[in-house]
């Protein structure tokens, strides 16, 4: 498969909640769907739904709907996850310890192949039958498996340094639970970050918001219970 | 303060990461930044700054920049950190933890009231100081205390029969770490979902598209290290 160019990055976040419903459809035995039965049960439009497929190609026949297992099959390769990326974890908090042991890394493109801490009582221990490292042996592991992704669950402030080094010891790509910003010293990485702080302040915004006083608004009897 | 109307969600959602950045620049001793300067530290465009927070009604003083801390202020109000929303949190496994651990709720906008499980060995056993309570006594802690949020860091198949029971207990906002969409059955209630896996998927799309061959582009050797 070929580089896609010009692709935006608000399809391409939209493209893991279409693999997850068609998974679901394939799971209840749905073999066959239209673009409005699926926009439907996603909430979204048959359109956008057409439009988002039609920038890989484009999967339809018109008038008979998309088949479920195939179009998802072609949705998990565009995303890559048959392939199994390394991965390493670095901080096994109670965080570190959630992500390493609840998600499932093979069905989604990676391998985790190292956890890594630096709290003496942590290394040695095992999760999941996986030994947990000393941050030490960083520059030798990564030589020796060449990771591509890292997976940073440590307290903001020991990312700069953290970040520095993994980037001198090749690792370009992170999944970044904390809130500092790798992309902006380091332009040429891939970067996911998972601000949970600023969801919780963006659902502290919505609810705020839904208890004022709507000015100049009549209130809709038929919208009370 | 009145209800705002009309503000996308893209500008509710960067308004967090003014805050997060605001917030820093304040604790380095900062006070007062122009929109270029803040645009320059957060990879943004100053045009954007200056639009976003003109939603608002502006703070900016021509040719002056912004007072570091009123901006921070303000925006702390706008997204109602000064609240305390009450809300509980149902799954208390290594996610669950981490969560209540880790996550600082009276500075943005919440009061974790509440922990709950339905595991035996849980039930009664504190966490943080806070008593880990069943989930059966669900309706008489939400009468009693009127908790406004609840986050759910249970598994996807508990959330339909979970989320179904919160609302009819009366609660309208969720922070939904599972993947299952809540508004799509009821629309009346507010959710920021976390989708971790959706994360991980996205992150598997870029390093898989950056390992790509690159067809008909040539190699700028100026990017080369």
């Amino acid at each position: 498969m070929a580089k896609r160019e010009n692709i935006s990055m608000s399809v391409i976040r939209r493209l893991p909640r279409y693999y997850r419903f068609l998974n679901q459809l394939k799971n209840m035995g749905v073999t066959r769907i239209s673009s409005k039965e699926l926009s439907e049960k996603m909430g979204s439009t048959a359109s956008q739904i057409r439009q988002d497929l039609n920038c890989f190609g484009g999967f339809g026949q018109q008038g008979y709907g998309y088949s479920v297992e195939q179009l998802c099959r072609e949705i998990g390769n565009i995303l890559g996850i048959q392939n199994a990326h390394k991965c390493i974890l670095i901080g096994v908090g109670n965080l570190g310890q959630a992500i390493a042991l609840h998600l499932s890394f093979e069905t989604q493109g990676f391998s985790l192949i190292g956890l890594f801490d630096s709290d003496p009582a942590k290394i040695g221990t095992k999760l999941h039958g996986c030994e947990i490292y000393s941050t030490d042996i960083l520059p030798q592991f990564c030589e020796e498996h060449q990771p591509v992704m890292a997976i940073l669950c440590v307290p903001r402030a020991a990312v700069p340094r953290l970040s520095d080094e993994l980037y001198n010891l090749g690792i370009r790509s992170f999944w970044n639970f904390s809130h500092y910003d790798i992309a902006m010293k380091h332009p040429d990485t891939v970067v996911e970050n998972v601000h949970l702080n600023d969801s919780l302040m963006t659902l502290c915004y919505r609810i705020s918001d839904e208890l004022l006083p709507r000015k100049d608004v009549i209130p809709d009897p038929a919208a009370e219970e």
